[in-house]
């Protein structure tokens, strides 16, 4: 990674992080205390802060870290987690969130952090950076802890839409192919297509119509194609990138969810139940920690919105300073390598020919 | 439950369950050694075997238990895990799959077992046995471990189609509720529709449409209506019937199997990681068996079939003797229960009003 002096008297965009700093369920101090963190650890890193002058003032003042680092963009309006994104996009110029991305729109930050409602998030992002030409449907990219040996593979759409078409499943493989190569290191991403079977004769038909367009795709778009998965492949040592609609995206991403909190539960419930287990537990609180930091979800903190003119990053809206620190991680590495202009220029070349048929369609269908 | 005594000379069908010895991974040997712990359980079951005969024969001669309560009925053909439906159907009538099924059709058996290629079973059954009047899609029910008093959900559709529209849906919540009432005596079972988010406006439109039509057949049919829940909520205390199409059942059931294996593999490898762990393994030894037993797969394996004229239970294909012996007492309290004509009943008169508009929907079609 090069980094880049902060002598320089305008800081490369590359190295400034928009920060929403509402929204979030743990509220401002929260989100302060996450980049402050980010900015001990990262001398390159700098921050605009959306949010309450005042609020956020003081609570940056009290962050030695932040000294000189940190640009406060006032702004009144915070997006509730329960407000329809379809009101925010009519009535949120005046949020901390509007205002954040807007900080990417004009090219004062390489990238935005916010731990706010996902669709208003979307909703707003859509609209002020716009589609990258070539994308119909943006997607939402996350983490997910894996066998390989970088500990995580990728899976999209995990809810950005509900519908996706075979083109729409294309367009995923070849942003979620990027995102590994940029953000996960990987020259060469193995995609899979999530399917209820590994045949190619099972699935919905756009399943199979995608499971053609990706396969000739993956020769000239530096990606392999394993073809069909299954949801247990998800955490599979043999993929890296999952492709699949946002609705089985979503499900499959909060299942998990949900299976491992129980799971953790059940496990704690397990070692309190006899004298002799509760010293076990004792003896193994080493173990379980290094295992809970292993699957940690505030350490794969971070949705990725895929297919837009810049780049946002949708962390948890429960994130602590942790949570927030990891995503903003993920969006500095982001930014420093230029994801964005690689992304659109990866879609933009392979997107041309299906562009001029899709114009066809559109025509047809006017 | 009424027990029916032994010496009836033509014994209650319910007490009968035929089962399919071949097909599965471990082959016939784990069958009859999953039906003999099931008859030295059960003073009640007995059971048609179906398979090779003199192979079978061998097998069931080993089993004490089993002396005088199974009969052998000679299959010769097996149906492979990867031999298509549509193949089965045409080609399967010598196969002990087919043969099993015939049973229940005949009134033989009160439910039928097999451990074989899903795909398979369910093209067998819906073409012997035949879907209920006013059903247009079965379903596959699985348990699901939970936080509920029982330790298990409901889940359905898990993969006996992969699509359902708002009628399928219906159908499912209708069945799902009849098989907590039977299977998990759930007097008035709580229902909830998967969806990506719990407010009204989210999701695609069938399950929006869905969501109206479970809501107004709940009042009538005996059950509460909790509205959507997210793949988080499967495992959930406040629901116990999970109402979803078959792609996105399948994908979550599969994704939390593999949720929960790769957590365990994790946590072997946490234990393993220090002498201070593997002594602290050894102490949490018996925790751990608790733990494993409560979400063992083994103990909820067995997919039950819905919608068709009898009661067919797909075990695990490479449930072992436990494994069988779990679907096979699943098989048995369905059969004892009457599950087959009460949920038939249920159909047929919630049903009614809306077979006549399907009716008029086909002759239109047409």
């Amino acid at each position: 990674m090069d980094s880049v002096t902060s002598q320089t008297p305008a800081p490369d965009v590359r190295t400034v992080i928009s920060v929403d700093a509402m929204g979030g369920d743990r509220g401002p101090a929260a989100v302060v205390a996450g980049i402050a963190r980010s900015a001990a650890k990262n001398p390159d890193i700098r921050f605009i802060l959306h949010g309450p002058e005042d609020k956020l003032t003081k609570l940056v003042a009290r962050r030695r870290s932040l000294t000189g680092r940190c640009e406060i963009r006032h702004a009144d309006g915070i997006v509730t987690m329960d407000e329809k994104p379809s009101h925010v996009m009519r009535r949120g110029k005046g949020t901390s969130m509007w205002s954040a991305v807007e900080s990417v729109r004009l090219g004062e930050a390489g990238a935005c952090v916010s731990c706010g409602n996902t669709g208003a998030l979307m909703a707003v992002s859509m609209l002020r950076l716009r589609k990258l030409p070539g994308i119909n449907r943006p997607a939402i990219a996350c983490l997910w802890p894996s066998r390989n040996p970088g500990g995580f593979n990728v899976m999209l759409d995990v809810g950005a839409d509900i519908r996706a078409d075979e083109h729409d499943l294309l367009q995923y493989a070849l942003m979620g192919a990027s995102y590994a190569r940029n953000g996960l290191d990987l020259s060469h991403p193995r995609i899979g297509l999530l399917n209820v079977g590994t045949e190619e004769h099972k699935g919905r038909s756009e399943l199979k119509l995608a499971h053609d367009l990706i396969s000739i795709a993956a020769g000239s778009n530096n990606f392999a194609f394993v073809g069909f998965v299954e949801g247990g492949d998800i955490p599979s040592k043999h993929v890296d990138v999952i492709v699949t609609d946002g609705f089985t995206g979503n499900v499959a991403l909060k299942t998990a969810e949900g299976t491992a909190s129980l799971i953790s539960e059940l496990l704690k419930a397990a070692f309190k139940f006899t004298p002799l287990s509760r010293i076990a537990a004792l003896l193994a609180y080493t173990s379980m920690q290094r295992l809970k930091k292993r699957i940690d979800p505030r350490r794969v903190n971070g949705g990725v919105f895929l297919g837009l003119n810049g780049t946002v990053v949708k962390s948890h809206g429960s994130a602590d300073a942790t949570g927030v620190s990891s995503a903003v991680k993920l969006a500095f590495q982001l930014a420093q390598s230029g994801f964005a202009e690689r992304l659109a220029a990866r879609v933009a070349s392979s997107a041309a020919p299906r562009q001029d048929a899709a114009q066809d369609e559109e025509n047809n269908e006017r």
